[in-house]
């Protein structure tokens, strides 16, 4: 069975660490502005926000545990008893909310979960005695909420045991296990404290005998996935192999017949003597929930796209530690149908925003698109989950493609507003007319959201982004190398460890360094992501190596699924220098996507490159670009490094939309092109005898993805017509 | 004042009739098929369909009045006290409704009025004894069901009179009044009986008390427009000024401060105790009732675009009949806004489907536009009283586009099954995946609605045609011919009468007679419209005079406006001779309609054109046609009369697209074009580097966009990619 599986592992987050410019701008901004902000937010402290209740809740849960336990007032206190208190729960008086209650989302306790591991990553590099000081006494305040039992989820310690674990499907008490799991194990590696670890062991042990196949446990799994990946976190982390059972238990249990979600739902409905519906999410009953089969039956990627890409990572995880053949099937399976069918060019994923869900084959609409800020997240969990379970640059060209793309998008360049939705083409009027075909459409970033998954998400991926970057063979002999980001990685391997310095000019060039810095004895083995953008294999002429004795010959070169294998003895003081192709790529969509028929992308190294009205004019729907000019020889294109300036369009700091005046180095692109002129359009007639266009000569001045909406509201758009 | 206005008055019903293939086909397939299967509709005899409770309403209200009035049971029977029954009632147990009860949608009663006014249509050239029959036993009814006081609508009558006129806003009272106007109206011309109305009369009557200036009057007007429209006709019928006055007031009085909807709803909401809430209708509150200011202050067409058009109309009958310059101005600038800014080329209106509204100017998407069929039938309406305001050809243009077009592809040429909405584009994949960005954009036409408004609206348009063919104008000069319809023409005129004997070939040949059949002694005037796509005023040269005695010169000509003006003493054995050029057009939109950017759209003639799948494969967003071939010169286009085949797809004539084999002919056209490959694209990847497209050559089969979809499910667009 093994022969199908070549699987590596992560590299421990304190092994690798970043200085690129790039990447620590990115990071120093989480760091310094979202982190703060966060903390801010998860204790209501936002004005003009809307309150999270976060911490409110854990406080409200620590003071009935002391009740309850009879620490305090009278020891025959009684729990509450259960009512539904809806998925959203607001106080009545907004300025007086009651102390003792719980308001919010059902998983707003994965508030705190999702800001304390960016934190703990954050500390990791970065240490910070204020920040640590902070994080302690949160820390404090949930482990006080923690039920003696082990349960930890204060939706229902607040509103009432009785009911718990019986609504899986919309409740999200395991989803908040999974974020305190996850959380609880980076402040671990950041700090080496582990109070919070203990507690998500213990709530992860109250569900692990909760759950499972025996009589008398309960069937069933997460309405929100992610305890699957977290859980494997966990044994990872600690060894125990109750977690990984766990894991696969949700994973393989999910779907089955008789579905537990419909058996919950009519037990639901009969307590609280209402009518019986199924769910009939698109395209199948329970599908939202990717629990309409069997996972190692799915093939095609559906439901809500932050879910399943979950899903999917945890299920990888699982056939890679099960060395699950059916599984492992099934993981392919699904990368391929959304890699092949359902990705947009940025790495966004999630076509359809009335449901945050995947979409049919080849709907990529790309100013309805919703391709949330997490399901890109979500996809780069799942491409380093398939890197583990195989190494082949695709999986890294989605990985890199997405952080680049659809999730630094997530995030203004002041770190202080942020998108859901990241559309790949937006017209303002939509907005000034209140469409609702474009309700989910983001213009401008909001500054923050009362159900906070993007942005706390985006920051605990920034903080983390060096996890990504690296991963090692499990027998040893391998230490990949998946994304070019500045920095040092250390990493013992089979017959020793090595160190490396690397030096970074990505995105914008493609020179990168690796030195050893330090090397054990004994043969050990590089492979270097070839990136489809630097031309696949072929790339692999962009790569020399440098030895300090002796000759390079002694250094072995191999090239497979999209890496170059260095094998040799590597020595400190060893160089390997690449200098990787970078040329722009003008991308078609396949011919069954309607939507981008006529059109093209333009990207360059693994940046995704936009139209924005503030550098081209309004109506981008008459701006074209030269066919001529990129057929064949794309020279007519020039790269221009330049320096962006963000904000200084809105006055108000406190408008939506607005962004702090900021400057940063950048690459953009003038592209020949052609546009039709609107001049006289607004009194012209609705229509007329149609002739050939009047080409007007232009320049298309294109902009990083990621920047746009950073100079106040205008036009945008990715794909762009040619001819 | 009146040198503003130019105005013409229309035909009555019965001075004109239809006898051309084009129009005698729809003509006999609505008395036919349609008429029937509306009877039974009412009836709630359709199996399978919703039931209308439209005649059970009106019994079970006759039976209310027997008892109220002590003709049965105990004379001091106690009418019901109201209980909101919400805007759309069903009996709980369906088998068993109660006899008493109303059920239905509120406006339920105006099933019965438009099926009579199709009917009283029909009647007028198309004896029916056993139709009349049915008619006149209906009738008997739904006078039965008229309170002593006049008022007439049924759901107040059985809910309790005590709430009746306090949701004018929402409830359609004044709504059913001009329906039932239209169709008394209706039904006397073609009948001679005056029973229906003088039913409708005395609802008027009660009504005109009811609402005026007055202290002790309300203030209020209809919140579902077409009272305006029919009181005028109502006016024009009988000669009682009252009615018109009363279509005045409701016009004039809307949306004035303070506005009576708000004030309504303040009242409504106390008397429920529940909050107040402005309604927000985009792009104004209460702009979806068109009641966001006053309507001689519009200039911008919003809100629900069949209402709109209805008010519209009935705004241009006032400023017509009481001279009122401002509301002349105001429907000249909202006729101009829909023409200029918010018209499909299909002669569609309302574009945002979510409202059933005009959507902002230029939002014209071909996938998701609404353009219900009654917008169209409005349309109509508008565009015959801007005629009557002023002889100009645009207005007849419009109105000729949206009746050859939208209106006739609301109904399936089996006459059995109807669109309500009637998209540009549709693709069958966003129906089978249930995408619900389409969910208002019908693939298939549908058997019958719940909420039967099309089906009726297009039935009495359809048997009146004729009406909007010609108009007189008010001095008795001239006799305007709009319309080139086949059948016969008797008017009036000032120095004495014409009749005119018409055959046509439209809408596939452009050749048309008139034969002066008989005529009075002295001058008079023929003006006939020259339509744009016949070259607008060059058009005139394809008209030829004959007189039968002496030379032709006796007629003399002019052209003004869009008509051609031939005046003199017209004789019996006088012939016009018209051979009207018909070239294809190719029609592209404003640049500002992002939608249609790239696209171009065929006509000939009043047809509009159409890409079926059927004929021309799938993926039509590949075919392109031959820029090349279409400018300049046009004649590569092959015009190509053939015989349409609709049906035959579906074996279940239940099922909802079947319809019935049937043929018919036409012209379609074969349009020089390319496609690129679809071939292997489904197991390509989603993504590559652009290349300039391999244009395989092809032919673009166009049909007449009313005849899409009679053919089963398939793809179609009207905008097609050129270049």
């Amino acid at each position: 069975m093994s022969q199908q599986f070549n699987m590596s592992g992560p590299i421990e987050i304190s092994q690798a660490c970043v200085d690129d410019p790039f990447w620590s701008a990115e990071q120093e901004l989480v760091r310094t502005t979202v982190l703060p902000y966060q903390w801010r937010a998860l204790n209501d402290q936002v004005p003009g926000a809307s309150p999270s209740y976060c911490m409110h809740n854990f406080r409200a849960a620590a003071a009935l545990n002391k009740r309850l336990n009879g620490q305090e007032g009278s020891g025959d206190f009684q729990p509450p008893t259960y009512t539904n208190q809806g998925f959203h729960c607001l106080p009545e008086d907004p300025d007086h909310p009651d102390p003792d209650k719980f308001y919010g989302y059902v998983f707003q306790d994965t508030d705190f979960s999702k800001w304390v591991e960016a934190v703990g990553y954050s500390l990791a590099h970065h240490p910070d005695a204020e920040l640590e000081r902070l994080a302690d006494g949160a820390i404090d305040i949930v482990c006080a909420a923690q039920l003696d039992s082990g349960y930890l989820d204060t939706y229902y310690i607040l509103n009432g045991m009785n009911r718990h674990f019986t609504n899986l499907k919309d409740h999200h008490e395991l989803y908040c296990l999974g974020h305190l799991i996850e959380g609880a194990i980076a402040y671990y590696q950041g700090t080496g404290k582990t109070k919070l670890l203990h507690a998500a062991e213990r709530f992860a042990d109250y569900v692990a005998a909760a759950f499972g196949p025996a009589d008398g446990q309960l069937h069933g799994y997460p309405g929100h996935e992610i305890a699957e990946m977290a859980l494997i976190r966990l044994y990872e982390t600690t060894g125990i192999k109750r977690y990984l059972d766990l894991a696969a238990y949700f994973v393989n249990q999910r779907g089955t017949s008789p579905l537990y979600f419909e058996q919950e739902d009519r037990q639901r409905a009969a307590y609280e003597h209402a009518d019986f519906t199924i769910d009939d999410s698109r395209p199948a009953p329970y599908a939202y929930y990717q629990a309409h089969g069997p996972v190692a039956q799915q093939r095609q990627a559906v439901g809500h796209a932050v879910r399943a890409g979950y899903l999917y990572a945890g299920a990888a995880d699982v056939a890679r530690l099960t060395e699950d053949p059916a599984l492992n099937e099934a993981v392919h399976a699904l990368w391929r149908d959304i890699v092949d069918k359902k990705l947009y060019v940025t790495g966004g994923v999630g076509a359809d925003a009335d449901a945050e869900s995947h979409s049919y084959a080849y709907d990529l609409p790309n100013d309805t698109g919703y391709c949330e800020t997490c399901a890109s997240v979500a996809l780069v969990f799942f491409a380093r989950r398939m890197l583990q379970l195989e190494p082949r640059s695709e999986y890294a060209d989605v990985m890199e493609l997405a952080l680049y793309n659809t999730v630094l998008d997530g995030m203004a360049m002041d770190g202080k507003s942020f998108f859901y939705g990241n559309p790949l083409e937006v017209r303002p009027q939509t907005k000034r007319n209140k469409d609702p075909r474009y309700s989910y459409v983001p213009i401008v970033r909001k500054r923050w959201f009362g159900c906070a998954c993007c942005p706390p998400n985006l920051a605990r991926l920034v903080e983390s982004v060096q996890d990504y970057a690296y991963t090692l063979a499990e027998d040893g002999s391998t230490l990949f190398v998946h994304l070019y980001i500045g920095g040092r990685i250390q990493a013992d391997l089979g017959e020793g460890s090595i160190a490396l310095r690397v030096h970074s000019e990505l995105p914008w060039k493609g020179r990168i360094s690796l030195e050893v810095e330090a090397s054990g004895d004994g043969q050990t083995t590089l492979a270097l992501r070839l990136p489809s953008w630097a031309g696949g294999d072929a790339a692999a002429d962009a790569v020399t190596v440098h030895t300090g004795q002796g000759s390079s010959n002694a250094i072995s070169r191999r090239v497979e699924q999209g890496y170059l294998y260095l094998s040799g003895p590597w020595k400190q003081g060893d160089r390997i220098d690449i200098d990787f192709d970078m040329p722009v790529r003008v991308v078609a969509a396949n011919p069954l996507v309607s939507q981008d028929a006529g059109k093209v992308a333009v990207t360059r190294g693994p940046i995704v490159y936009c139209a924005e009205e503030r550098d081209n004019g309004a109506n981008l729907h008459l701006l074209h670009l030269d066919g001529s000019a990129l057929s064949g020889d794309a020279s007519r294109v020039k790269v221009e490094p330049f320096t962006f300036q963000a904000g200084a369009y809105l006055d108000d700091p406190q408008a939506e939309g607005h962004v702090d005046a900021i400057s940063r180095s950048m690459v953009r692109l003038r592209v020949p092109a052609w546009r039709e002129s609107a001049e006289g359009a607004d009194t012209a007639p609705l229509y007329r005898q149609w002739q050939p266009v009047r080409r007007m000569p232009a320049t298309a001045t294109l902009i990083p993805y990621f920047a746009w909406s950073n100079r106040g509201e205008n036009e945008m758009r990715v794909f762009l017509d040619v001819d």
